[in-house]
């Protein structure tokens, strides 16, 4: 048997915590499956006496994460750290430097400098593997950097965020406002206190850059996303939705077009005898989209210590398996040198159907208006309808939902810049995107 | 750049021809994506002159699948020429001996011989890439040899059989009979002329044993499965699934329990609102429950030329960016030579809730009677209803369904040979099984 593959991991929270418990637990069984023993020679964390329920007492301690990078004996560095700068991207960049594998769970350090430590690892021949940091268990980095070798990819879409689709999940089946089910994700602890990176697509959207320069190969670009966050989604959106045989999720979804790639982040109507719908809590799934596998989609755990611990357990015995040198899996799908430059598609151009909801003054016309402003800025409509409150008196404000045909995102918003301008309008209009799977 | 990987191909019905010209297309992109070009050195196939869309001019033909393995100059055989012996055994069987690396589509194969066959490949340091024998397009053979390693997978199952699953979908849809819809799918290509492979289940029973073995650890047991097709699901029980907020899919299930591993392949149902419900007509899914990731689930093309060609180019793809010799990812997910004894748990062990529906003469005490016969085997009811026919006379026969808690297939027989001793019974009872995903 070949030498035992040794592992320095910088970070015990909960990951890395259930990480070290596995690898322990089961020594034997990893030894046989990667032909090779898995050993735990170096850790570091903030807090080198906190009661972590494992037992690190044969195991090299450091002080710092990029001390352990530079000085410990190891083949690989685990970086379980967090954060886009810091001691996780120096480390990690220390440990690649030095040639040494490098197995991260970091989305923000990936979406900040994923090229650049692609580019060392390549030069290094060195493998830096990150199946956690996207979408947790749910193996769409393999996926997209082994599976769809050779295929060309049309769009990659998923759910990505579990706080948000447990948000949305509650509020459809119990009725219960955003407000109330935020509220109960932050007790069960499956919300943050504060909440705004997850509800308002931002950990979405680093999800979706990584995944993004998988499936196109093109550079990462996690600043060129369209954001639009689920705290605007209200229990009668969801109510329409259902009506009009959709269900709502945060999608994020990069997409190939004629005019360059858009990425986007936002509440989306899905149909809700598709798969993707039918995915609650805070399950995530991804689907990717390609031209000779055709449509792929993967469900399972976004997030949790043992499922992310899995994730980077996977990445770590790839590497044990694997020859030592010559390592020719381009980190990002494509070597680093090779990435195209990422050419945004402008969202305007987004094309596809809309949902629109509008409250209205009752007033006579007022029907025949919106229909004017739609077909005035080429859009047809496949459904126009008003919702009648059966308690509301007859001069009260009218809701009224479109459903449009395909169209773009330009002719949308200008058709309620002129529905706005009509005055009948009683707040702001809600616009939700529909997004269609191909296949099922 | 490394030198070309050189791939020799036996078959070149649709998925080798689909093959051929992907490779062909895609050469550059290929190229930069593995580090290295794949080049079709060799090709055989049954007829040299027919003409396929595809240019193998430059190719060297060699006149059968043994010689081609024999003598070649390349570093990678694909067989696709299927069936568990004759020239797709010999040839893989004499490349992998010859220190080749192997690709195959081939369940069949893997079913019969794969211990055999991943021995040698372990034994000669090379690759037995089979992504495409199990699901097509799914990566559920990635998912299960590298990303779970040092999980313990509980269960895996799957609707693995496009032609059944295209029956069953299409009769739910559109309340027609088993023989319209098999007719139909086979006007659509989805079925042989001959589907019995396919609708008894014997299809699905292939690509079981190879993951019954990839989950477990165990000896590939293909003679050993519990074996029911789907000839016999009436649209009365589909229907009554119905009612009862069930889907009626044929999974193959492969579940450890305290007495050894369950192997099953039979109709089943499952409840409307889970995940794998959703997948409909000739599309395939596969989960995977297992102790730290928890549970996955695929969804994605089960057949067809690109799909699966798709999968062969993923191993293909593989094989040419590692690094030549000391290859240690075990073929099987364990290594050939450590996989345990197949132990069989017997069926009448299986533990699950089951749908019982029963045809009754009009009888004073037909229902306490079944109540009795199901109580004395210590079965606990979850529903029971008659399900009325409106056009009916009173003395016509009437029919009676039963929904059991987990109860153990030994009792739900019993309990079906006692109601068959009290004479009441018209025609066969049907007992359909019941199956429910853990997470989703």
């Amino acid at each position: 048997m070949a030498d035992a593959l040794k592992v320095g991991i910088a970070g015990l929270g909960t990951v890395g915590a259930s990480l070290v418990r596995i690898i322990q637990n089961r020594a034997n069984e990893l030894a046989t499956t990667c032909g090779r023993a898995i050993e735990i020679t170096a850790v570091t964390a903030r807090d080198r006496s906190r009661d972590r329920g494992i037992d690190i007492s044969g195991i090299t301690w450091f002080d710092t994460p990029e001390r352990l990078a530079a000085e410990a004996d190891i083949d690989v560095f685990v970086e379980l750290i967090g954060g886009a700068s810091g001691a996780a991207a120096d480390s990690v960049k220390a440990a690649l430097t030095r040639g040494l594998h490098v197995v991260t769970a970091n989305k923000a350090l990936l979406a900040a400098s994923g090229v650049e430590l692609a580019r060392i690892a390549e030069e290094k021949s060195v493998l830096l593997n990150f199946e956690a940091a996207v979408a947790g268990g749910i193996p769409v980095i393999k996926a997209l950097r082994e599976s769809l070798t050779g295929n060309t990819v049309s769009r990659v879409y998923g759910i990505m965020n579990g706080t948000c689709n447990y948000i949305l999940t509650r509020m459809e089946k119990e009725g219960l406002s955003f407000a109330d089910c935020l509220k109960e994700a932050q007790r069960l602890g499956y919300a943050e206190a504060d909440p705004a990176f997850d509800i308002e697509g931002n950990d979405t959207a680093h999800k979706l850059a990584i995944l993004t320069t998988l499936a196109f190969g093109t550079q990462i670009a996690a600043d060129e996303i369209y954001l639009e966050g689920i705290t605007n989604i209200s229990i009668e959106d969801i109510h329409a939705a259902a009506d009009l045989g959709y269900r709502i999720k945060l999608l994020g979804v990069a997409q190939l077009t004629d005019s360059g790639i858009e990425q986007r982040v936002h509440p989306t109507m899905v149909p809700h005898d598709s798969v993707i719908a039918q995915v609650d809590g805070v399950t995530n799934a991804v689907a990717i989209e390609s031209d000779i596998l055709g449509e792929l989609l993967m469900v399972g755990p976004g997030a949790g210590g043992d499922a992310t611990a899995s994730a980077v357990l996977g990445d770590i015995a790839d590497i044990a398996k694997s020859s030592p040198g010559a390592q020719r899996v381009p980190v990002l799908g494509t070597p680093a040198a090779s990435l195209a430059p990422y050419k945004r598609a402008r969202m305007q151009s987004h094309e596809g159907g809309y949902f629109i909801r509008l409250t209205v003054a009752d007033r006579t016309g007022v029907f025949a208006s919106i229909a004017a402003c739609m077909a005035e800025n080429g859009i047809s409509l496949e459904s126009i309808m008003q919702r009648p409150k059966p308690d509301a008196a007859t001069d009260t404000p009218k809701t009224i939902i479109l459903v449009t045909h395909a169209t773009t995102e330009d002719s949308v918003r200008k058709a309620v810049d002129a529905i706005k301008a009509e005055n009948y309008l009683v707040g702001e209009p809600q616009v939700i995107r529909i997004e269609r799977p191909k296949a099922f």
